[in-house]
C-alpha cells in the first residue's frame, strides 16, 4: 500500500519547491500532519494572499508591501545612484550591508551564455527609460560573480555605453575570513589583479 | 529596509518546518512568489484539508485516507503477524520492501533514556488489548537501531513477556553496498555477533 492520496498530492506540491526531493517532501508532510489546525490555516492563508500582499514596484521592480515602493518614495535615498540587481531578493542582500543608500533596478534575470541568452526577458528598456528621465549619475552592476553574472554585466555595459554615466561593478576578491591556501585559484587571481594600495 | 511584512510572516511559518532555517525559508518564499495563483491556491487548499483528509486508524494508528484502514480491513494480510513501528511514516518504509504482509501497530513515539522516558505516551495499552483480542502469534519490533529504538524495544519486550507470542526484532548488520573499511565499529560488531551460516 502506498501513501493516502491526499498525502501524495501534498508531496507532489511540496516537491515543486527548490531543492525539495521525495525524502524532504515526506519529512515536511509528516511534520505538517503534526501542526495544529490553526497553524495549517495560517500557512494556507498566507499562501493564498501571497500574490495580493506582495507586489512589484512598477518603476524599480523591487518587492513592495503596500501602496508605494519604500525605495522609490523615500526622500532619504541618493537619487543619482542606481544599483542594478538580477532578482528582487538581491535587493535585500544589498540592503543588509547598510552601506548602500541609493535606488534599485531589478532586471528580472541573468543572461546565460549556455542555455538561454534572452536579453528580451531583462527589464533593459525600463532601465534605459529611467536613465533618460531620472538624471542618474552612477550605475552599480551588482551581479553574481558567475558566468551568468559576467555575461549580464558585459551586456549591460554595452547597452548603457551611450548614456553619460559612470558604470561600476562590485569588487572581486577574497571573501571575509578566507584562508589563502583554501581559496580557489580563480578568486585569488581576481584578488591579485584587483589589489589596492595599503 | 527589510522584507515586506507578509513575506516575513510566511518566512516565519516556513521556518517551522523541520530543518528549514532562514536561508532555506527565503529560498522557498521567493520561489513561491513565482508560483501561479492557481498553484498557490492548490497548496493552500491541500494544507487546509490535510487534517480532514488524512486520519489515523483507531486500531493500528496507521494513516488512512477514507472510511477504513487498508491494512486492518484487508483480507489478504496475515492477521497473526504484527509489526510494531514508532511512527506512521515507518509503516510506508516497511511497505516499500514488499516483504511484509502482516498487520501494523504504530506506537506513536520512541522512548528516550536521555530526555524523556515517557512510556505513557506510547500506545502500549492499545497494543496489549489487540494482543489479547486478535490472536497474534508473532510481534516484530521494527524500531530504529538507535539508543531510542533500543530503549523502546527493550521496554516492549518486558511489557509483552506475559503474552504467549514470539517477539522478534529487525536484524542488525551491514547495510547494502557497504565497504568493510568504511563501516563504523558498532555496525561491524553487530554484524559479527549476528553472523549466520552461509
Amino acid at each position: 500500500m502506498r501513501y493516502p492520496e491526499h498525502l501524495i498530492k501534498i508531496l507532489n506540491l511540496l516537491k515543486k519547491l527548490p531543492g525539495v526531493g521525495t525524502k524532504t517532501a515526506e519529512r515536511y508532510a509528516f511534520h505538517l500532519l503534526n501542526w495544529s489546525d490553526s497553524q495549517l490555516k495560517e500557512l494556507a492563508g498566507a499562501l493564498t494572499d501571497l500574490k495580493e500582499r506582495i507586489c512589484e514596484c512598477p518603476r524599480c521592480f523591487a518587492l513592495m508591501d503596500g501602496e508605494q515602493c519604500l525605495f522609490c518614495a523615500s526622500l532619504e535615498r541618493h537619487r543619482r545612484l542606481l544599483c542594478i540587481v538580477a532578482f528582487a531578493k538581491d535587493v535585500f542582500a544589498v540592503e543588509e550591508t547598510r552601506e548602500y543608500r541609493g535606488l534599485y533596478h531589478v532586471l528580472g534575470g541573468l543572461l546565460s551564455p549556455i542555455s538561454s541568452y534572452r536579453t528580451d526577458l531583462l527589464r533593459v528598456e525600463e532601465l534605459k527609460r529611467r536613465l533618460a528621465e531620472e538624471g542618474i549619475e552612477e550605475v552599480i552592476l551588482a551581479m553574481d560573480s558567475t558566468l551568468e553574472g559576467d555575461a549580464t554585466a558585459l551586456f549591460l555595459r554595452r547597452e548603457l555605453e551611450s548614456f553619460s554615466l559612470s558604470i561600476t561593478r562590485l569588487a572581486f576578491g577574497l571573501p571575509m575570513g578566507s584562508a589563502l591556501d583554501l581559496i580557489d585559484g580563480g578568486t585569488l587571481t581576481k584578488a591579485l589583479l584587483g589589489r589596492h594600495r595599503y
